[in-house]
């Protein structure tokens, strides 16, 4: 006998967990379609040169790598945004430029699995690339609104930043060359205190008084007004800077042209997102009640995504949702489903006389738009409703020898365990009718 | 530069074929899940003794297996039934029974990719495991002819044959014992004639009376009821024949109690789908207008899922879904769409500086259920709507100075090349009803 297990970093999906997930892969298809991105895909295994092209030590470490039958050097790709380098150098004119595409698919990694990491994660990726438009941008930044608001969470937040604003002020404060050093302290705000980051930039031979404004810059909050006013304050006359306030500018003025309630668009100067890869407006996405999960969907623009595959230069802007960690926040926040079932209504198989009768009402009840599961066997009743209480169906239909020949049925609402009689004398459509209706009801209360 | 290319046996999903494949998969979700289906995830990795433990010698010599950085022997799946298996025997408990799960991912086989096969493909498979009920049995006719149907394919027709009929013609012949190369021989009718495979059973020592018999109960065809009638002589009083035979009459009979029309089920005794693991009812199904593609859906009932896993007996009964194979052929059909876009509307981009406008009524039209893009950048007209055009967008919007000057818009139909003009007074749900109504009309004619 082989023990049946999972290799360690690697879980499967149970029907409460594989469900939820297709929820929101649902909601993230529904929404990046709704703006013109077209889906691609890519092969999971790519040409390992074509892997460790791009990434860093650290991917190159974690690649999953292997000869195959050919003897060619082969590897799973690490993330999505590789192979749509590599998809996008290839097949460019077939595509047309500006080109949208979504992509959500499996990634691996071969890292450390403390801290609840995954060796086998999704990514669900949108990208508009062909174009320097600060339109994109600002789609970027209402897909991701879209996105979580339809996924049904009330209260997040979107931090907008724009690289160029980083840049002119390190320039303006004589910094412009140590720039990743001074980035890589102002990162770890939020974990560190403003003093130990302060005293970190000190070390590095950050004039104090280059330091207060790197931390007053930092720490701006508020109204995305003030924060501007503030940074344009501190750009000067750097043209660089000058440039991405304007850019945020421009984000915060068109998500309210575009109906985005005020308060969910923020810009935050102490966001960063890596140090070589963006170039202009990037952005980071939080739980406002659970701040601490880190960013749920992040992206930002980009001078040049696939430098390595071809000459033909193409920026773009992208962001990326971490399904993983959003439903992992959202059961730490008991607000994940423990539904395992995707149908409405359970069949009870009460009589197999009457497995017919039985057939054609599920038939009817899957014509008017319901999912019905109908048990196989015709075991004790309520052996059958106490398997459908625990998968978490919300009704369940009982009709035996007596209703049929009364022309009735008991809907039973499982989570109440209350019971309504629906008189359909024998037709279908008012049966299907009914069990829509007390459906209907049941999601109202 | 690094080469930008996939590997052998390996492809892209340009946005064409990735929206008719998204298209299919959503379709089989839908389908699934109305008959109580649940979906399950299990990884892309397993450790390389699940996969051997199961497979033939040539799925063992087709694996893609290496060490892992654990120096761990693993596996990518090459199917999803192995994976299955393992994946019942370690959560049955948790699961319940019976237990009805739809599984739809990628597996890889390094195989020979003469033929257009390829080594990374999609299966979609649903299965009923831990009854023997034949309720589950005609569930999967149902679900099968549901999902062809839901696909909008017209003419198919699906084959069921019950694996105890041939066993039971098989016993009265006195051939049980030489059922493999007998079942083997019958299985290349259709590729090769009838006097071919009489000589081949000939050779086989099978008698002259026998082969008649043999060649008789595959060649069978008609209506089911004269077929049944006909497979009934043929059994005798073979047990095992009878109880085959009593299945294919009762799912007949309950095809059509859930309203599937006649001629769409067809009894075909010479269907055996492999010789080891199927024990019941057995099912291929194929389109009319492509009959060479080959099955494009396939199952049946087996007696034991896990057994190399567990102690516990898992009967079952499923099918899969060759998506590749049916999108191949719905191509070579000339039915598969070519538009590259899951938007309907492309907002043109006329005038920069109505950009607040622009971004107000595409959130109007995306909030009345539309897909809209809006090109990011104030080209041509022109040039925009030759892109437009190219991706097949089915509509254009265009609105300049002019139109917004005089409360209207320029519906543009991008198939016909006719535009008409929608007066909307500057009320942004007017605007959205009138498109939303020219997409209708056009979808009506």
């Amino acid at each position: 006998m082989i023990e049946p297990r999972t290799l360690k970093g690697f879980r499967d999906h149970l029907p409460a967990q594989a469900l939820a997930r297709e929820r929101v892969l649902e909601i993230a298809r529904r929404v990046y379609r709704s703006y013109g991105f077209a889906p691609i895909d890519t092969p999971a295994l790519e040409y390992l040169e074509i892997l460790t092209g791009k990434g860093s030590d650290e991917t190159d470490k974690q690649l999953y790598r292997f000869k195959d039958h050919g003897g060619r050097d082969v590897g799973l790709r690490f993330d999505l945004t590789v192979p749509f380098a590599r998809f996008a150098a290839q097949h460019v004119h077939d595509l047309g430029l500006p080109f949208k595409r979504y992509h959500m698919a499996a990634v691996w990694r071969g890292e450390n699995t403390q801290r609840g990491r995954y060796r086998e994660f999704m990514q669900c990726d949108f990208d508009t690339i062909g174009t320097t438009s600060p339109v994109a941008d600002l789609e970027m930044v209402l897909v991701v609104h879209g996105l979580l608001a339809a996924i049904g969470i009330e209260r997040f937040t979107i931090r907008v930043n724009d690289r160029r604003v980083l840049g002119g002020i390190l320039g303006r404060l004589g910094l412009a060359e140590r720039s990743t050093a001074v980035l890589r302290s102002l990162d770890k705000l939020g974990k560190a205190t403003p003093e130990a980051v302060a005293a970190e930039l000190s070390a590095h031979g950050v004039e104090a008084g280059a330091v207060a404004a790197l931390l007053e810059m930092a720490g701006l909050s508020g109204p995305p007004a003030d924060v501007l006013a503030r940074l344009e304050t501190l750009v000067g006359d750097s043209e660089q800077g000058r440039a991405g306030v304007a850019a945020l500018t421009a984000i915060v003025a068109g998500a309210r042209d575009a109906g985005v309630p005020d308060g969910r668009v923020v810009i935050d100067p102490s966001i960063a997102r890596g140090l070589d890869y963006y170039t202009g407006v990037v952005l980071e996405s939080f739980l406002d009640d659970l701040p601490t999960l880190g960013s749920i969907c992040s992206g930002g623009r980009y001078d040049n995504l696939a430098g390595l595959y071809t000459k033909q230069p193409l920026p773009g802007v992208g962001a990326s949702l971490g399904i993983d960690r959003l439903l992992a926040g959202l059961e730490e926040l008991g607000q994940a489903s423990t539904v395992e079932t995707p149908a409405e209504v359970f069949l009870v198989h009460f009589d197999e006389r009457h497995l017919a009768d039985y057939l054609r009402i599920a038939a009817a009840l899957r014509e008017a738009g319901m999912g019905v599961e109908f048990f196989p066997e015709a075991k004790k009743v309520g052996q059958q409703l106490k398997l459908a209480a625990k998968r978490g169906f919300p009704a369940a239909l009982v009709i035996g020898s007596d209703e049929f020949a009364a022309g009735t049925a008991q809907f039973k609402n499982l989570a109440t365990q209350q019971s309504a009689t629906i008189d359909w004398h024998g037709d279908l459509h008012v049966l299907a009718d009914a069990v829509h209706s007390q459906l209907e009801a049941m999601r109202h209360t």
